[in-house]
């Protein structure tokens, strides 16, 4: 197979990368997607950075040596926060995470250089994002939340509604007392609570989906290394490590439309 | 060692069992009890049966080759829905699930024969409950209903307040529109939610905690087994396959008591 034609890997531990798997079908809809989701492993947030890192290499090389993807995309933040060094430093294609794009998009929004970052715990104590935000500018205030219980809202299908409003409030109000001005969306289930979270936030924050940072910063690299498909219609496949069915039916749910057979890839 | 002095092997995907541990303690004081905590795999409820009784044989092979037990208690719903009968099949030392005993205290508590389990969407789509009800009694009417929030809540600390009795009155109507004059907790970490969870369904009606049931069929056992210890005092010990602190801060919270050192024991 041509280079150029060859697929990119997009990684998450189960659901949430679906939606940087849209923002980059968007981006770049001549290319073709591979998705695998670690659903045996789920959720990743509560999870050890090693563990992450093992759940992590095991995908990347299945996805290399399987599928022949040309870039990984780490759909994932906790991930991305805790495997992405060691697989750059592994791998023989690009690797993207969603932190850095994340950070740098937060960095041209605001204004007062005060940035809120909210994510699933793992993400939040490993403080990638503000780490992130500081190696660009080391003058900008990070304020960071934890929000655990946003994952399991997304994935029962409570995106609106005042269970959602009420648990909204109290994670975010101690954000509300600082300046921030930017919000970074550091979790890829949580632009499915946008208006949620826009809401107990208030009108005037803007609100960061590192998902669509990722996807312009992915067309890029394609770019820089003439790997990116110019011609043909694209494709998505999906694979998961445990439980398809579910899958694809909360797949199905945040992609607004059928995902077709989902694979299973069992690691034992 | 002797055998009376060889511990019990308490085992669940996480944090819920130690409600089992709770009851098993306090209803055999002099016991040693090891507990493990599958954290690496948490949550179960959400995992394919194939995946959960592999899962459940590495731990149970484990806590027998290492830790000598003597009996082992499947003090998860959703493993006891899934992997009771293989490991009944295959190991040496009785294996205790939580399903046919919450069934049995469940059938002596109805007056009308209409009973009501709530679970995570595994145990309520095995249909274990039901099927262990029916083969008591195949008269009785049973509705199940999956919850798929109470985790992560319990876990968050919700454990009262409007946002669990909001999440609990959506689940718990198509019960309460059923004659139900029993409802069986079939998920460790419902005991935590009794209160809200009696609330939603109404107090007349009798709430089943399994854990207890399950303690009360561990102690016939051991005593028809000449097992049970009859001096000394009891212990606990803590292991899990992933983020020991995270563990340590929940059971402590659920315990009411510190656990004192969680050994760590990774499976790759």
């Amino acid at each position: 197979m041509k280079s150029v034609d060859r697929p990119i890997g997009v990684f998450d531990s189960g659901f949430g990368g679906v939606s940087v798997f849209k923002a980059i079908r968007k981006a770049l809809p001549r290319e073709r997607l591979v998705y695998f989701g670690d659903t045996a492993h789920l959720p990743y947030g509560s999870k050890s950075p090693e563990a992450v890192r093992a759940f992590a290499a095991q995908i990347a090389d299945y996805l290399i040596g399987e599928k022949g993807i040309k870039l990984l995309v780490v759909a994932c933040n906790t991930a991305s926060s805790f495997a992405l060094g060691a697989l750059q430093g592994r791998l023989k294609v690009p690797v993207v995470g969603v932190i850095e794009p994340g950070a740098e998009a937060a960095l041209r929004a605001t204004r007062n250089k005060v940035v809120g970052v909210i994510g699933t715990e793992g993400t939040v104590s490993s403080h990638a994002y503000r780490d992130a935000l500081r190696r660009v500018d080391s003058s900008v205030q990070v304020h960071e939340q934890a929000c655990p219980l946003f994952v399991p809202l997304v994935e029962e299908g409570f995106w609106n509604g005042e269970v959602t409003a009420r648990v909204a409030a109290r994670y975010l109000a101690p954000l509300r007392r600082t300046r921030c001005d930017t919000v970074i969306l550091g979790c890829t289930h949580y632009p499915f609570l946008k208006r949620v979270v826009q809401k107990a936030v208030g009108g005037a924050v803007t609100l960061v989906d590192s998902g669509e940072a990722t996807a312009r910063r992915v067309r890029e690299i394609l770019d820089h290394m003439r790997l990116a498909r110019k011609t043909g219609t694209g494709t998505g496949a999906f694979i998961v490590s445990d439980a398809p069915r579910r899958f694809a039916r909360l797949a199905r749910r945040f992609l607004g439309r059928p995902v077709g057979t989902v694979q299973v890839k069992r690691f034992s």
